[in-house]
Parts: C-alpha cells; structure tokens; sequence
C-alpha cells in the first residue's frame, strides 16, 4: 500500500509542519526556477509551441513567464516548464540527477493565477510536489535512469499531480486516482538528449500532472496503486527498485534540502572543472599559458569529449571549450554557450591548451588542475566540492546574480529587482504581485 | 536506421499503392471506429473531459462525434479516441491485442475538419498511421505486453504521428522529428484495466503523436532514430523485440488486413464462448437447460472467472454472465452489459447453469459447449472460429446492425443510414458531409 501511504503522509503535512529550513529552499528553488525559465523564455523552441498554442485557441488567463503572451493553466504549464529547462541550467537533486522543479513550480503558479489563490498554499503544494517526486525517484533510481528513462519527467509527473491535487483540495481517493492517471502517463527517453524534446519533457511532465488531478477531481477513476501493481510504475520501469523509499522517515527527513543549484549552465560533471579554470583564470593572464592539466573523474570525458564544438549548446559538452571560457571569462553561465562564443577566435584558440587527463581514482565532485606557464612555472588548484554542491551550495547573493544576469534582457533591470524581492518574501505576497513583474518589456 | 526507413517507406507509399482490398478495409475500420466512439460519446467520462476542457477554453472548430459540443483538434483527438474505446467495442489486431483505429482515426478526422482537407487524403493518412502502428507492434510483442504496457496506446502514438505528420504534408526529417516527440511519450499501463483510465490511454496517445506532428512542422528538432537508439523506444520499453518486422515486405504485405471487428461487447477470449451459447439458445428453450458445459482455453476462466459481477463493465469479465445473455439474448452487445442486466434475477438465475471447464488441449479460438436438458437430453456444438475472427469475418450488413444499434439512441435512425451509406463511400464525400451527420440528436 505504497501510494496509499504516501497520500496519507502527503495529505496530513500542512504548511506549518514543514520545517523552516525546508521552506526556505524551497523558496530559494522557485527563485531559482523562475530565473531560467524567464531566461529562456524567447528560446526558437518557445516561439513554436506558441505558434501551435495559437493554432489551438485557449482562454488566455495564465502568464507565461518572459512573454507578453497568456495562455490557458495546461499550456501554460506545459511552456513555463520547458522554458525552464531549455538552459540545463535549472536546479538537480544530485543523488538522482534529477530536476525537480520544472514539473511542478509552473502548475502551482498556473493554478495560483487563474483561481486567485494564496501563494502560501502554492508554496505549500510547491515543497510536498518536488518531496513526492524526488521520493519516488530514490525508490527507482538507478536502475530506472540507467534503462534509459529521463527521471525529471517520468518521475515528476508524479509531483505535477501532487502538487495540482493539492492546490484543487482532492481528498483522498481522488488523490490516489491523480496518481494513477498520471503516473501512466510516466514518459521520457534519454534518447531525447541534446535535441528540443529533452526540455520539453518536464513541461509536458507538468501539463499531464495537472490534466490528471483536474480529471481527478470530476470523478475520472483509476489505479489506487499505481506505484506497487504488479504492471504499475516500479515494476514496468525500473528494473529494480526499493519502495520503502518512498514513505520513509516521513516528515523527518526532507529530499527537498538536497536540492541543488547550478552556477553555471552546464552539466553537473564539468563544474569543479570550472572552479579550478575560473580559479587559476585570477592568477595568470591568458598569454603566458602554455597549458592547463584537468584531472577529471572518467564520466568527464565521456559526457563532455567534444574538442570541437559547433554551437552553443554542443559547447555544453566540451571540457575545452568550457574549461576555456571558465578561464578567459571567469564564468560558464548562458553567456558563455551563445554560437558566437563557441566560435570565436581567441577561445578556439585557447581550447587547444586544455588537457583534460581521465583519473580513474578521481571522485566525480573532485579536479585536479595543473596550470603550466610558458616560462616553466607551473600553478594548480585541487576542488573538493564545486559551487553549486549540497557541501559548497550557491549562497543568496550568488544566486540573486544568476537570476538577474537571466531576466534583466527579458524584463529589465528594475522589474528584476523587485522580483527578487517579491520572490524572496513569495508568501507574503499575492500571486499577482509575482506575475505582473514576469512580463516581457 | 529502421525509423528513417520506415519514413521512407510511408513517404514513397500513395494512395494509388494500396491494394483495394486493403482500402476497402480501412473504410471499414473507419465505420466501425465511428460507430463505437458515438455509441460511448455520452459515457460519464467524456462528459469529465468535456467539463476540464470547458475550463481550459478552446477554438469550437472540431467535432465530437455524437455531441453538440465542439473543441479544437488536440482535444477532439482525445475525447473521441477516448469514446471509441470504452465499451471495449472497438478493433482488435488478434496478432498483438492491439486496437489500432483508436490513437489514429480521430486525428485525421481531426485535421481534415479543421483544414478542409480532401477525405481521400484522410484515408491515405489512417491506413498508413495505422500500418505503422501495427508494425512498431509486431516488433515489441509479446515481451512489450507481457511486461504491462497497454500496446494500444504505446505504439499508437507512432500511428497518430505518421498519421498526422502526413496530413500536415510534412517531409522526411520533420517526420522523424515527430516520430521522436511521438515515441519518447509512448505509454500507458495495464495495471489501468478496468478503470477509466484505459479507455483514456488511445485517446491521449492520439492527441501526443497530433501534438508531435504539429510541432515538427514548426521545427521541434527531436531524434531521428527513435525505435532503434540505445535508449530509444524498443530497448526501453520491451525486453525482447525484432525491429526488423517494422520493415519487412512493406507494401506486399498489409498488417491492416489482419484488423478484426468484435461482434460483441467484450474481451476476445469469450467470443467462441458467446457464439456457442447463441447457438445453444437458437435450440433449446431456457427452462428445458439444466446445465451448460464451457470447455474453453485456460486463457478465458483467468481473464473471465468473475462469478457475480455487480457492474456492467464487471459483466464482461465474467464468462457466466457473458454465456448466460449469449443463451437468453441471443447477442452480447453494450445493451446486454448494462447495470440493470447484470443485476436482472432470470440473468442471475441462469448464470448458475453455466459450467465453464477449463481444457488444457484448447485452442484459445475454439470452444466446445455441450447442454444437458432436464430431461436428460443433451445437444453440443463446437465453434472454431468465433464470428469477427480473420477466418469468420463480420460481413458489411453485421458490421451496419452494430453500427445501428451503437449510434440510433445517439443520432437518430436517420442519420445513422445516412452515416452509413456516406462511410462506406468514404473517399467519396466530403468530410462536412460525414461530420454533420455525426451531432448528438
């Protein structure tokens, strides 16, 4: 009785139950989900789901977040969470390589909007949505990941109607019944990587969430038992799983705290190299490098062995160019994966003196850099834990940064100023106050 | 490269390329889809989708077969894809158990609707989104099904996009594209039977594989090698499969002709069962039986062993209600899987005679009944191919009574002879002639 427990678990957590930690980050997870999706809210593959939006009609009483258009609470989700995973720049629980907001962060706000409701109970439905999901995914993971499945929609789907059934006040049954439609709908393949399809999964995970628990609560039936049938979600997708993990230690324990956030606009595995190149980028000016050794744990090379990109997002996939934009710039946020970046001159040029050397004893969150100058000297730099880590998280000004160097091209400076801070206080404000500052200017 | 050559295949493949036969049995694929979705289109849970779409807002543009109400295309591909299946009425690839016209007839009914388009490009559209699904069937089965995957909609989304995709007149690459979006969101699961939700897996995997069409005809990049990849859809989602049944013989032979339709109102392991009985009842009065003796495959007391089914949708899951309408009835169609027959006191009485015994020799398409009167008399009958089996097809007049008796309550007895006549000269009407014969009365 797996899902039935953790409806009740979920059903008996109110607001005040949440520890103030926990409702700290996850504010801080909506601060930084509605940075990138207003980030890359004007991205090609926006434009189009727009134009088969408009092709469809719909009640335009939902924002999407960086646009001046409105659409309907569905679609609406379906755009604000693809939006905010067109950057692979949005949050990851590392233990599972998962992102959790984007499945539900768009439909808490949807239903927030269109129904004028607190944003306390968004937050509410916001921080058990992302637990559920992030639970389901300890239970299945890895062997769910490594069959192909890409987690963030397969398992967020499930947080999506959580979150939405919350938000409608379903009871129990209809809760369960939420689940069932939802979690039959557990879809993604790893495939999909490095085309459009991949952000669009967790948006599309966000809008069949919440289509389920609104067909949930007009009566529409379904499994009651969606995690643990014998043809339900563990067994048909994950060729082993541990479901205690879904229940466990309840209300005590919280996945939601190990909810990371990126610095920079790549794949988790290539930030401590990125530490290391920003670090040694301080100390040496760029003429008088000979060459860079990275040390890298062997995930590295096989993720991010590209050594001569083409565009921005292939560039997402070099330890070159990464390692070379991270010294000459000091940073690898979105600014550095733009086309003109991959091909320009000066960083093709410097990419030739990265070195990346596989370590087979290096940890995944460890690099060793070694920086030889052309006069013989040689630096380097060990990093134990990348910003952005559970150990070396992002703090508040860093993250206050991040947001801001995304949204200012969108919505301005002034504007995104006030969001933060409308953002940083999100239930002290109506939900209103949120979306009239989200407006394309 | 299975999925690129499967695009080419459809892509080179017109109208003028299929064999009559094989067009004259989508058309009646067609008029038995269209007769089983406006039988169910009043059921309670369309009228739930209709209820979450009228809060969503749409374009009215596109017809719900055997309702007043009209909706855009993606959401008259769900509500109508949902309808045909829920009386469980619907066809039946006896290779795969699979429902093919589900995910696909309503979104080329769809597009022609909305766009105005030819209804001979209509059929093109289905026979081929059709071929393709059964294909992509052939290829996964059995391992895809045993594991729990509701195959209808997991490879119909393949069909709805092909289907789509041709309407759209998209070329090669955005066709692979959508093949991509399509596949990435095959689902649905069996641990979903007996629910709502089973009825609403064709229909959704309709309205996906449209979505994907229409996105690749903007653009959406996706990947081109979607059944094959490592972590594509075969490697996924079925643990033994032969991609090389996608391809093989295209054009020569038809997967589509091995489409069946059901004469009666349930599962097929219990069509032998229902012919005996009728032929039984065409014999002997009912008060003259004593007992009746089933000898049928292990398959149908596993899947139909349910003695006192309180429900309708119970009653077809039990082989002692299903033999005892087929007996007094003479047919077992929706009518005789009401509440009120299952609850009726001579249906329950009789049920009782029923002796269903389970012959490890028996093929699952025969049956061997034999009824012993009270006076000690007995008369048996042996079927080996029930009706609306390949070997002993429904004829176009058994196909029409069907028709008739699903659609007069809905649209009246006019129009459904007009419907009729109009369906079976499908290529030759225009699609307003059909859809303004299809509103509820």
């Amino acid at each position: 009785m797996v899902t039935q427990q953790l409806v009740k678990n979920v059903l008996k957590t109110q607001l005040e139950d949440i520890p103030v930690d926990v409702i700290q980050h996850g504010i801080k997870s909506i601060l930084n989900w509605m940075g990138v999706a207003i980030g890359a809210s004007h991205h090609e593959s926006v434009d189009m789901l727009l134009s088969v939006d408009k092709e469809l009609g719909s009640c335009q009483d939902t924002t999407i977040f960086g646009r001046k258009e409105k659409t309907n609470i569905l679609n609406a989700s379906l755009i604000n969470g693809m939006s905010s995973h067109i950057f692979d720049f949005d949050d990851t629980h590392l233990d599972t390589i998962n992102h959790p907001s984007g499945p539900v962060a768009p439909v808490v706000l949807a239903l927030a909007e269109k129904y004028n409701m607190l944003t306390s109970k968004a937050l509410h439905a916001f921080i058990l949505g992302c637990e559920v999901e992030l639970r389901i995914s300890n239970a299945v993971y890895p062997s769910h990941y490594q069959l192909g499945w890409h987690i963030t929609s397969s398992t967020g789907v499930f947080g999506s109607a959580i979150a939405a059934g919350l938000m409608l006040d379903l009871n129990e049954e209809e809760l369960l019944y939420a689940l069932g439609i939802a979690g039959t709908q557990a879809f993604g393949l790893r495939e999909m990587f490095g085309t459009m399809t991949k952000p669009f999964h967790p948006g599309k995970a966000a809008q069949n969430g919440l289509q389920a628990a609104l067909l949930a609560k007009c009566g529409f039936t379904s499994s009651k038992q969606i995690l643990e049938a014998k043809r339900g979600f563990a067994n048909v997708l994950a060729p082993e799983h541990d479901l205690s993990k879904v229940n466990v230690n309840w209300g005590s324990d919280w996945e939601l705290l190990k909810n990371a956030f990126k610095p920079y606009a790549c794949g988790i595995v290539l930030h401590p190299s990125i530490d290391a190149c920003i670090e040694l980028g301080k100390k040496v000016s760029p003429k008088e490098v000979d060459y860079i050794e990275v040390n890298v744990n062997q995930y590295v090379l096989e993720l991010t062995g590209k050594e001569n990109p083409q565009t921005g997002l292939a560039g997402k996939f070099s330890i070159y160019h990464t390692a070379a934009v991270a010294f000459l710039d000091g940073d690898a946020g979105e600014q550095q994966y733009s086309d003109e970046k991959v091909n320009d001159p000066d960083i093709i040029a410097f990419r030739k003196k990265i070195k990346p050397i596989v370590d087979d004893n290096m940890k995944e969150e460890k690099v060793y850099a070694k920086l030889v100058q052309k006069d013989g000297k040689s630096i380097d730099v060990q990093i134990d834990h990348a910003t952005g880590s559970i150990e070396n998280p992002m703090d508040i000004d860093a993250l206050e940064r991040k947001f801001s160097i995304l949204t200012i091209p969108i919505i301005g400076e002034n504007n995104t100023k006030k969001l933060i801070q409308t953002l940083k206080e999100f239930e002290k404000h109506t939900i209103n106050d949120i979306t009239n500052l989200t407006t394309f200017q």
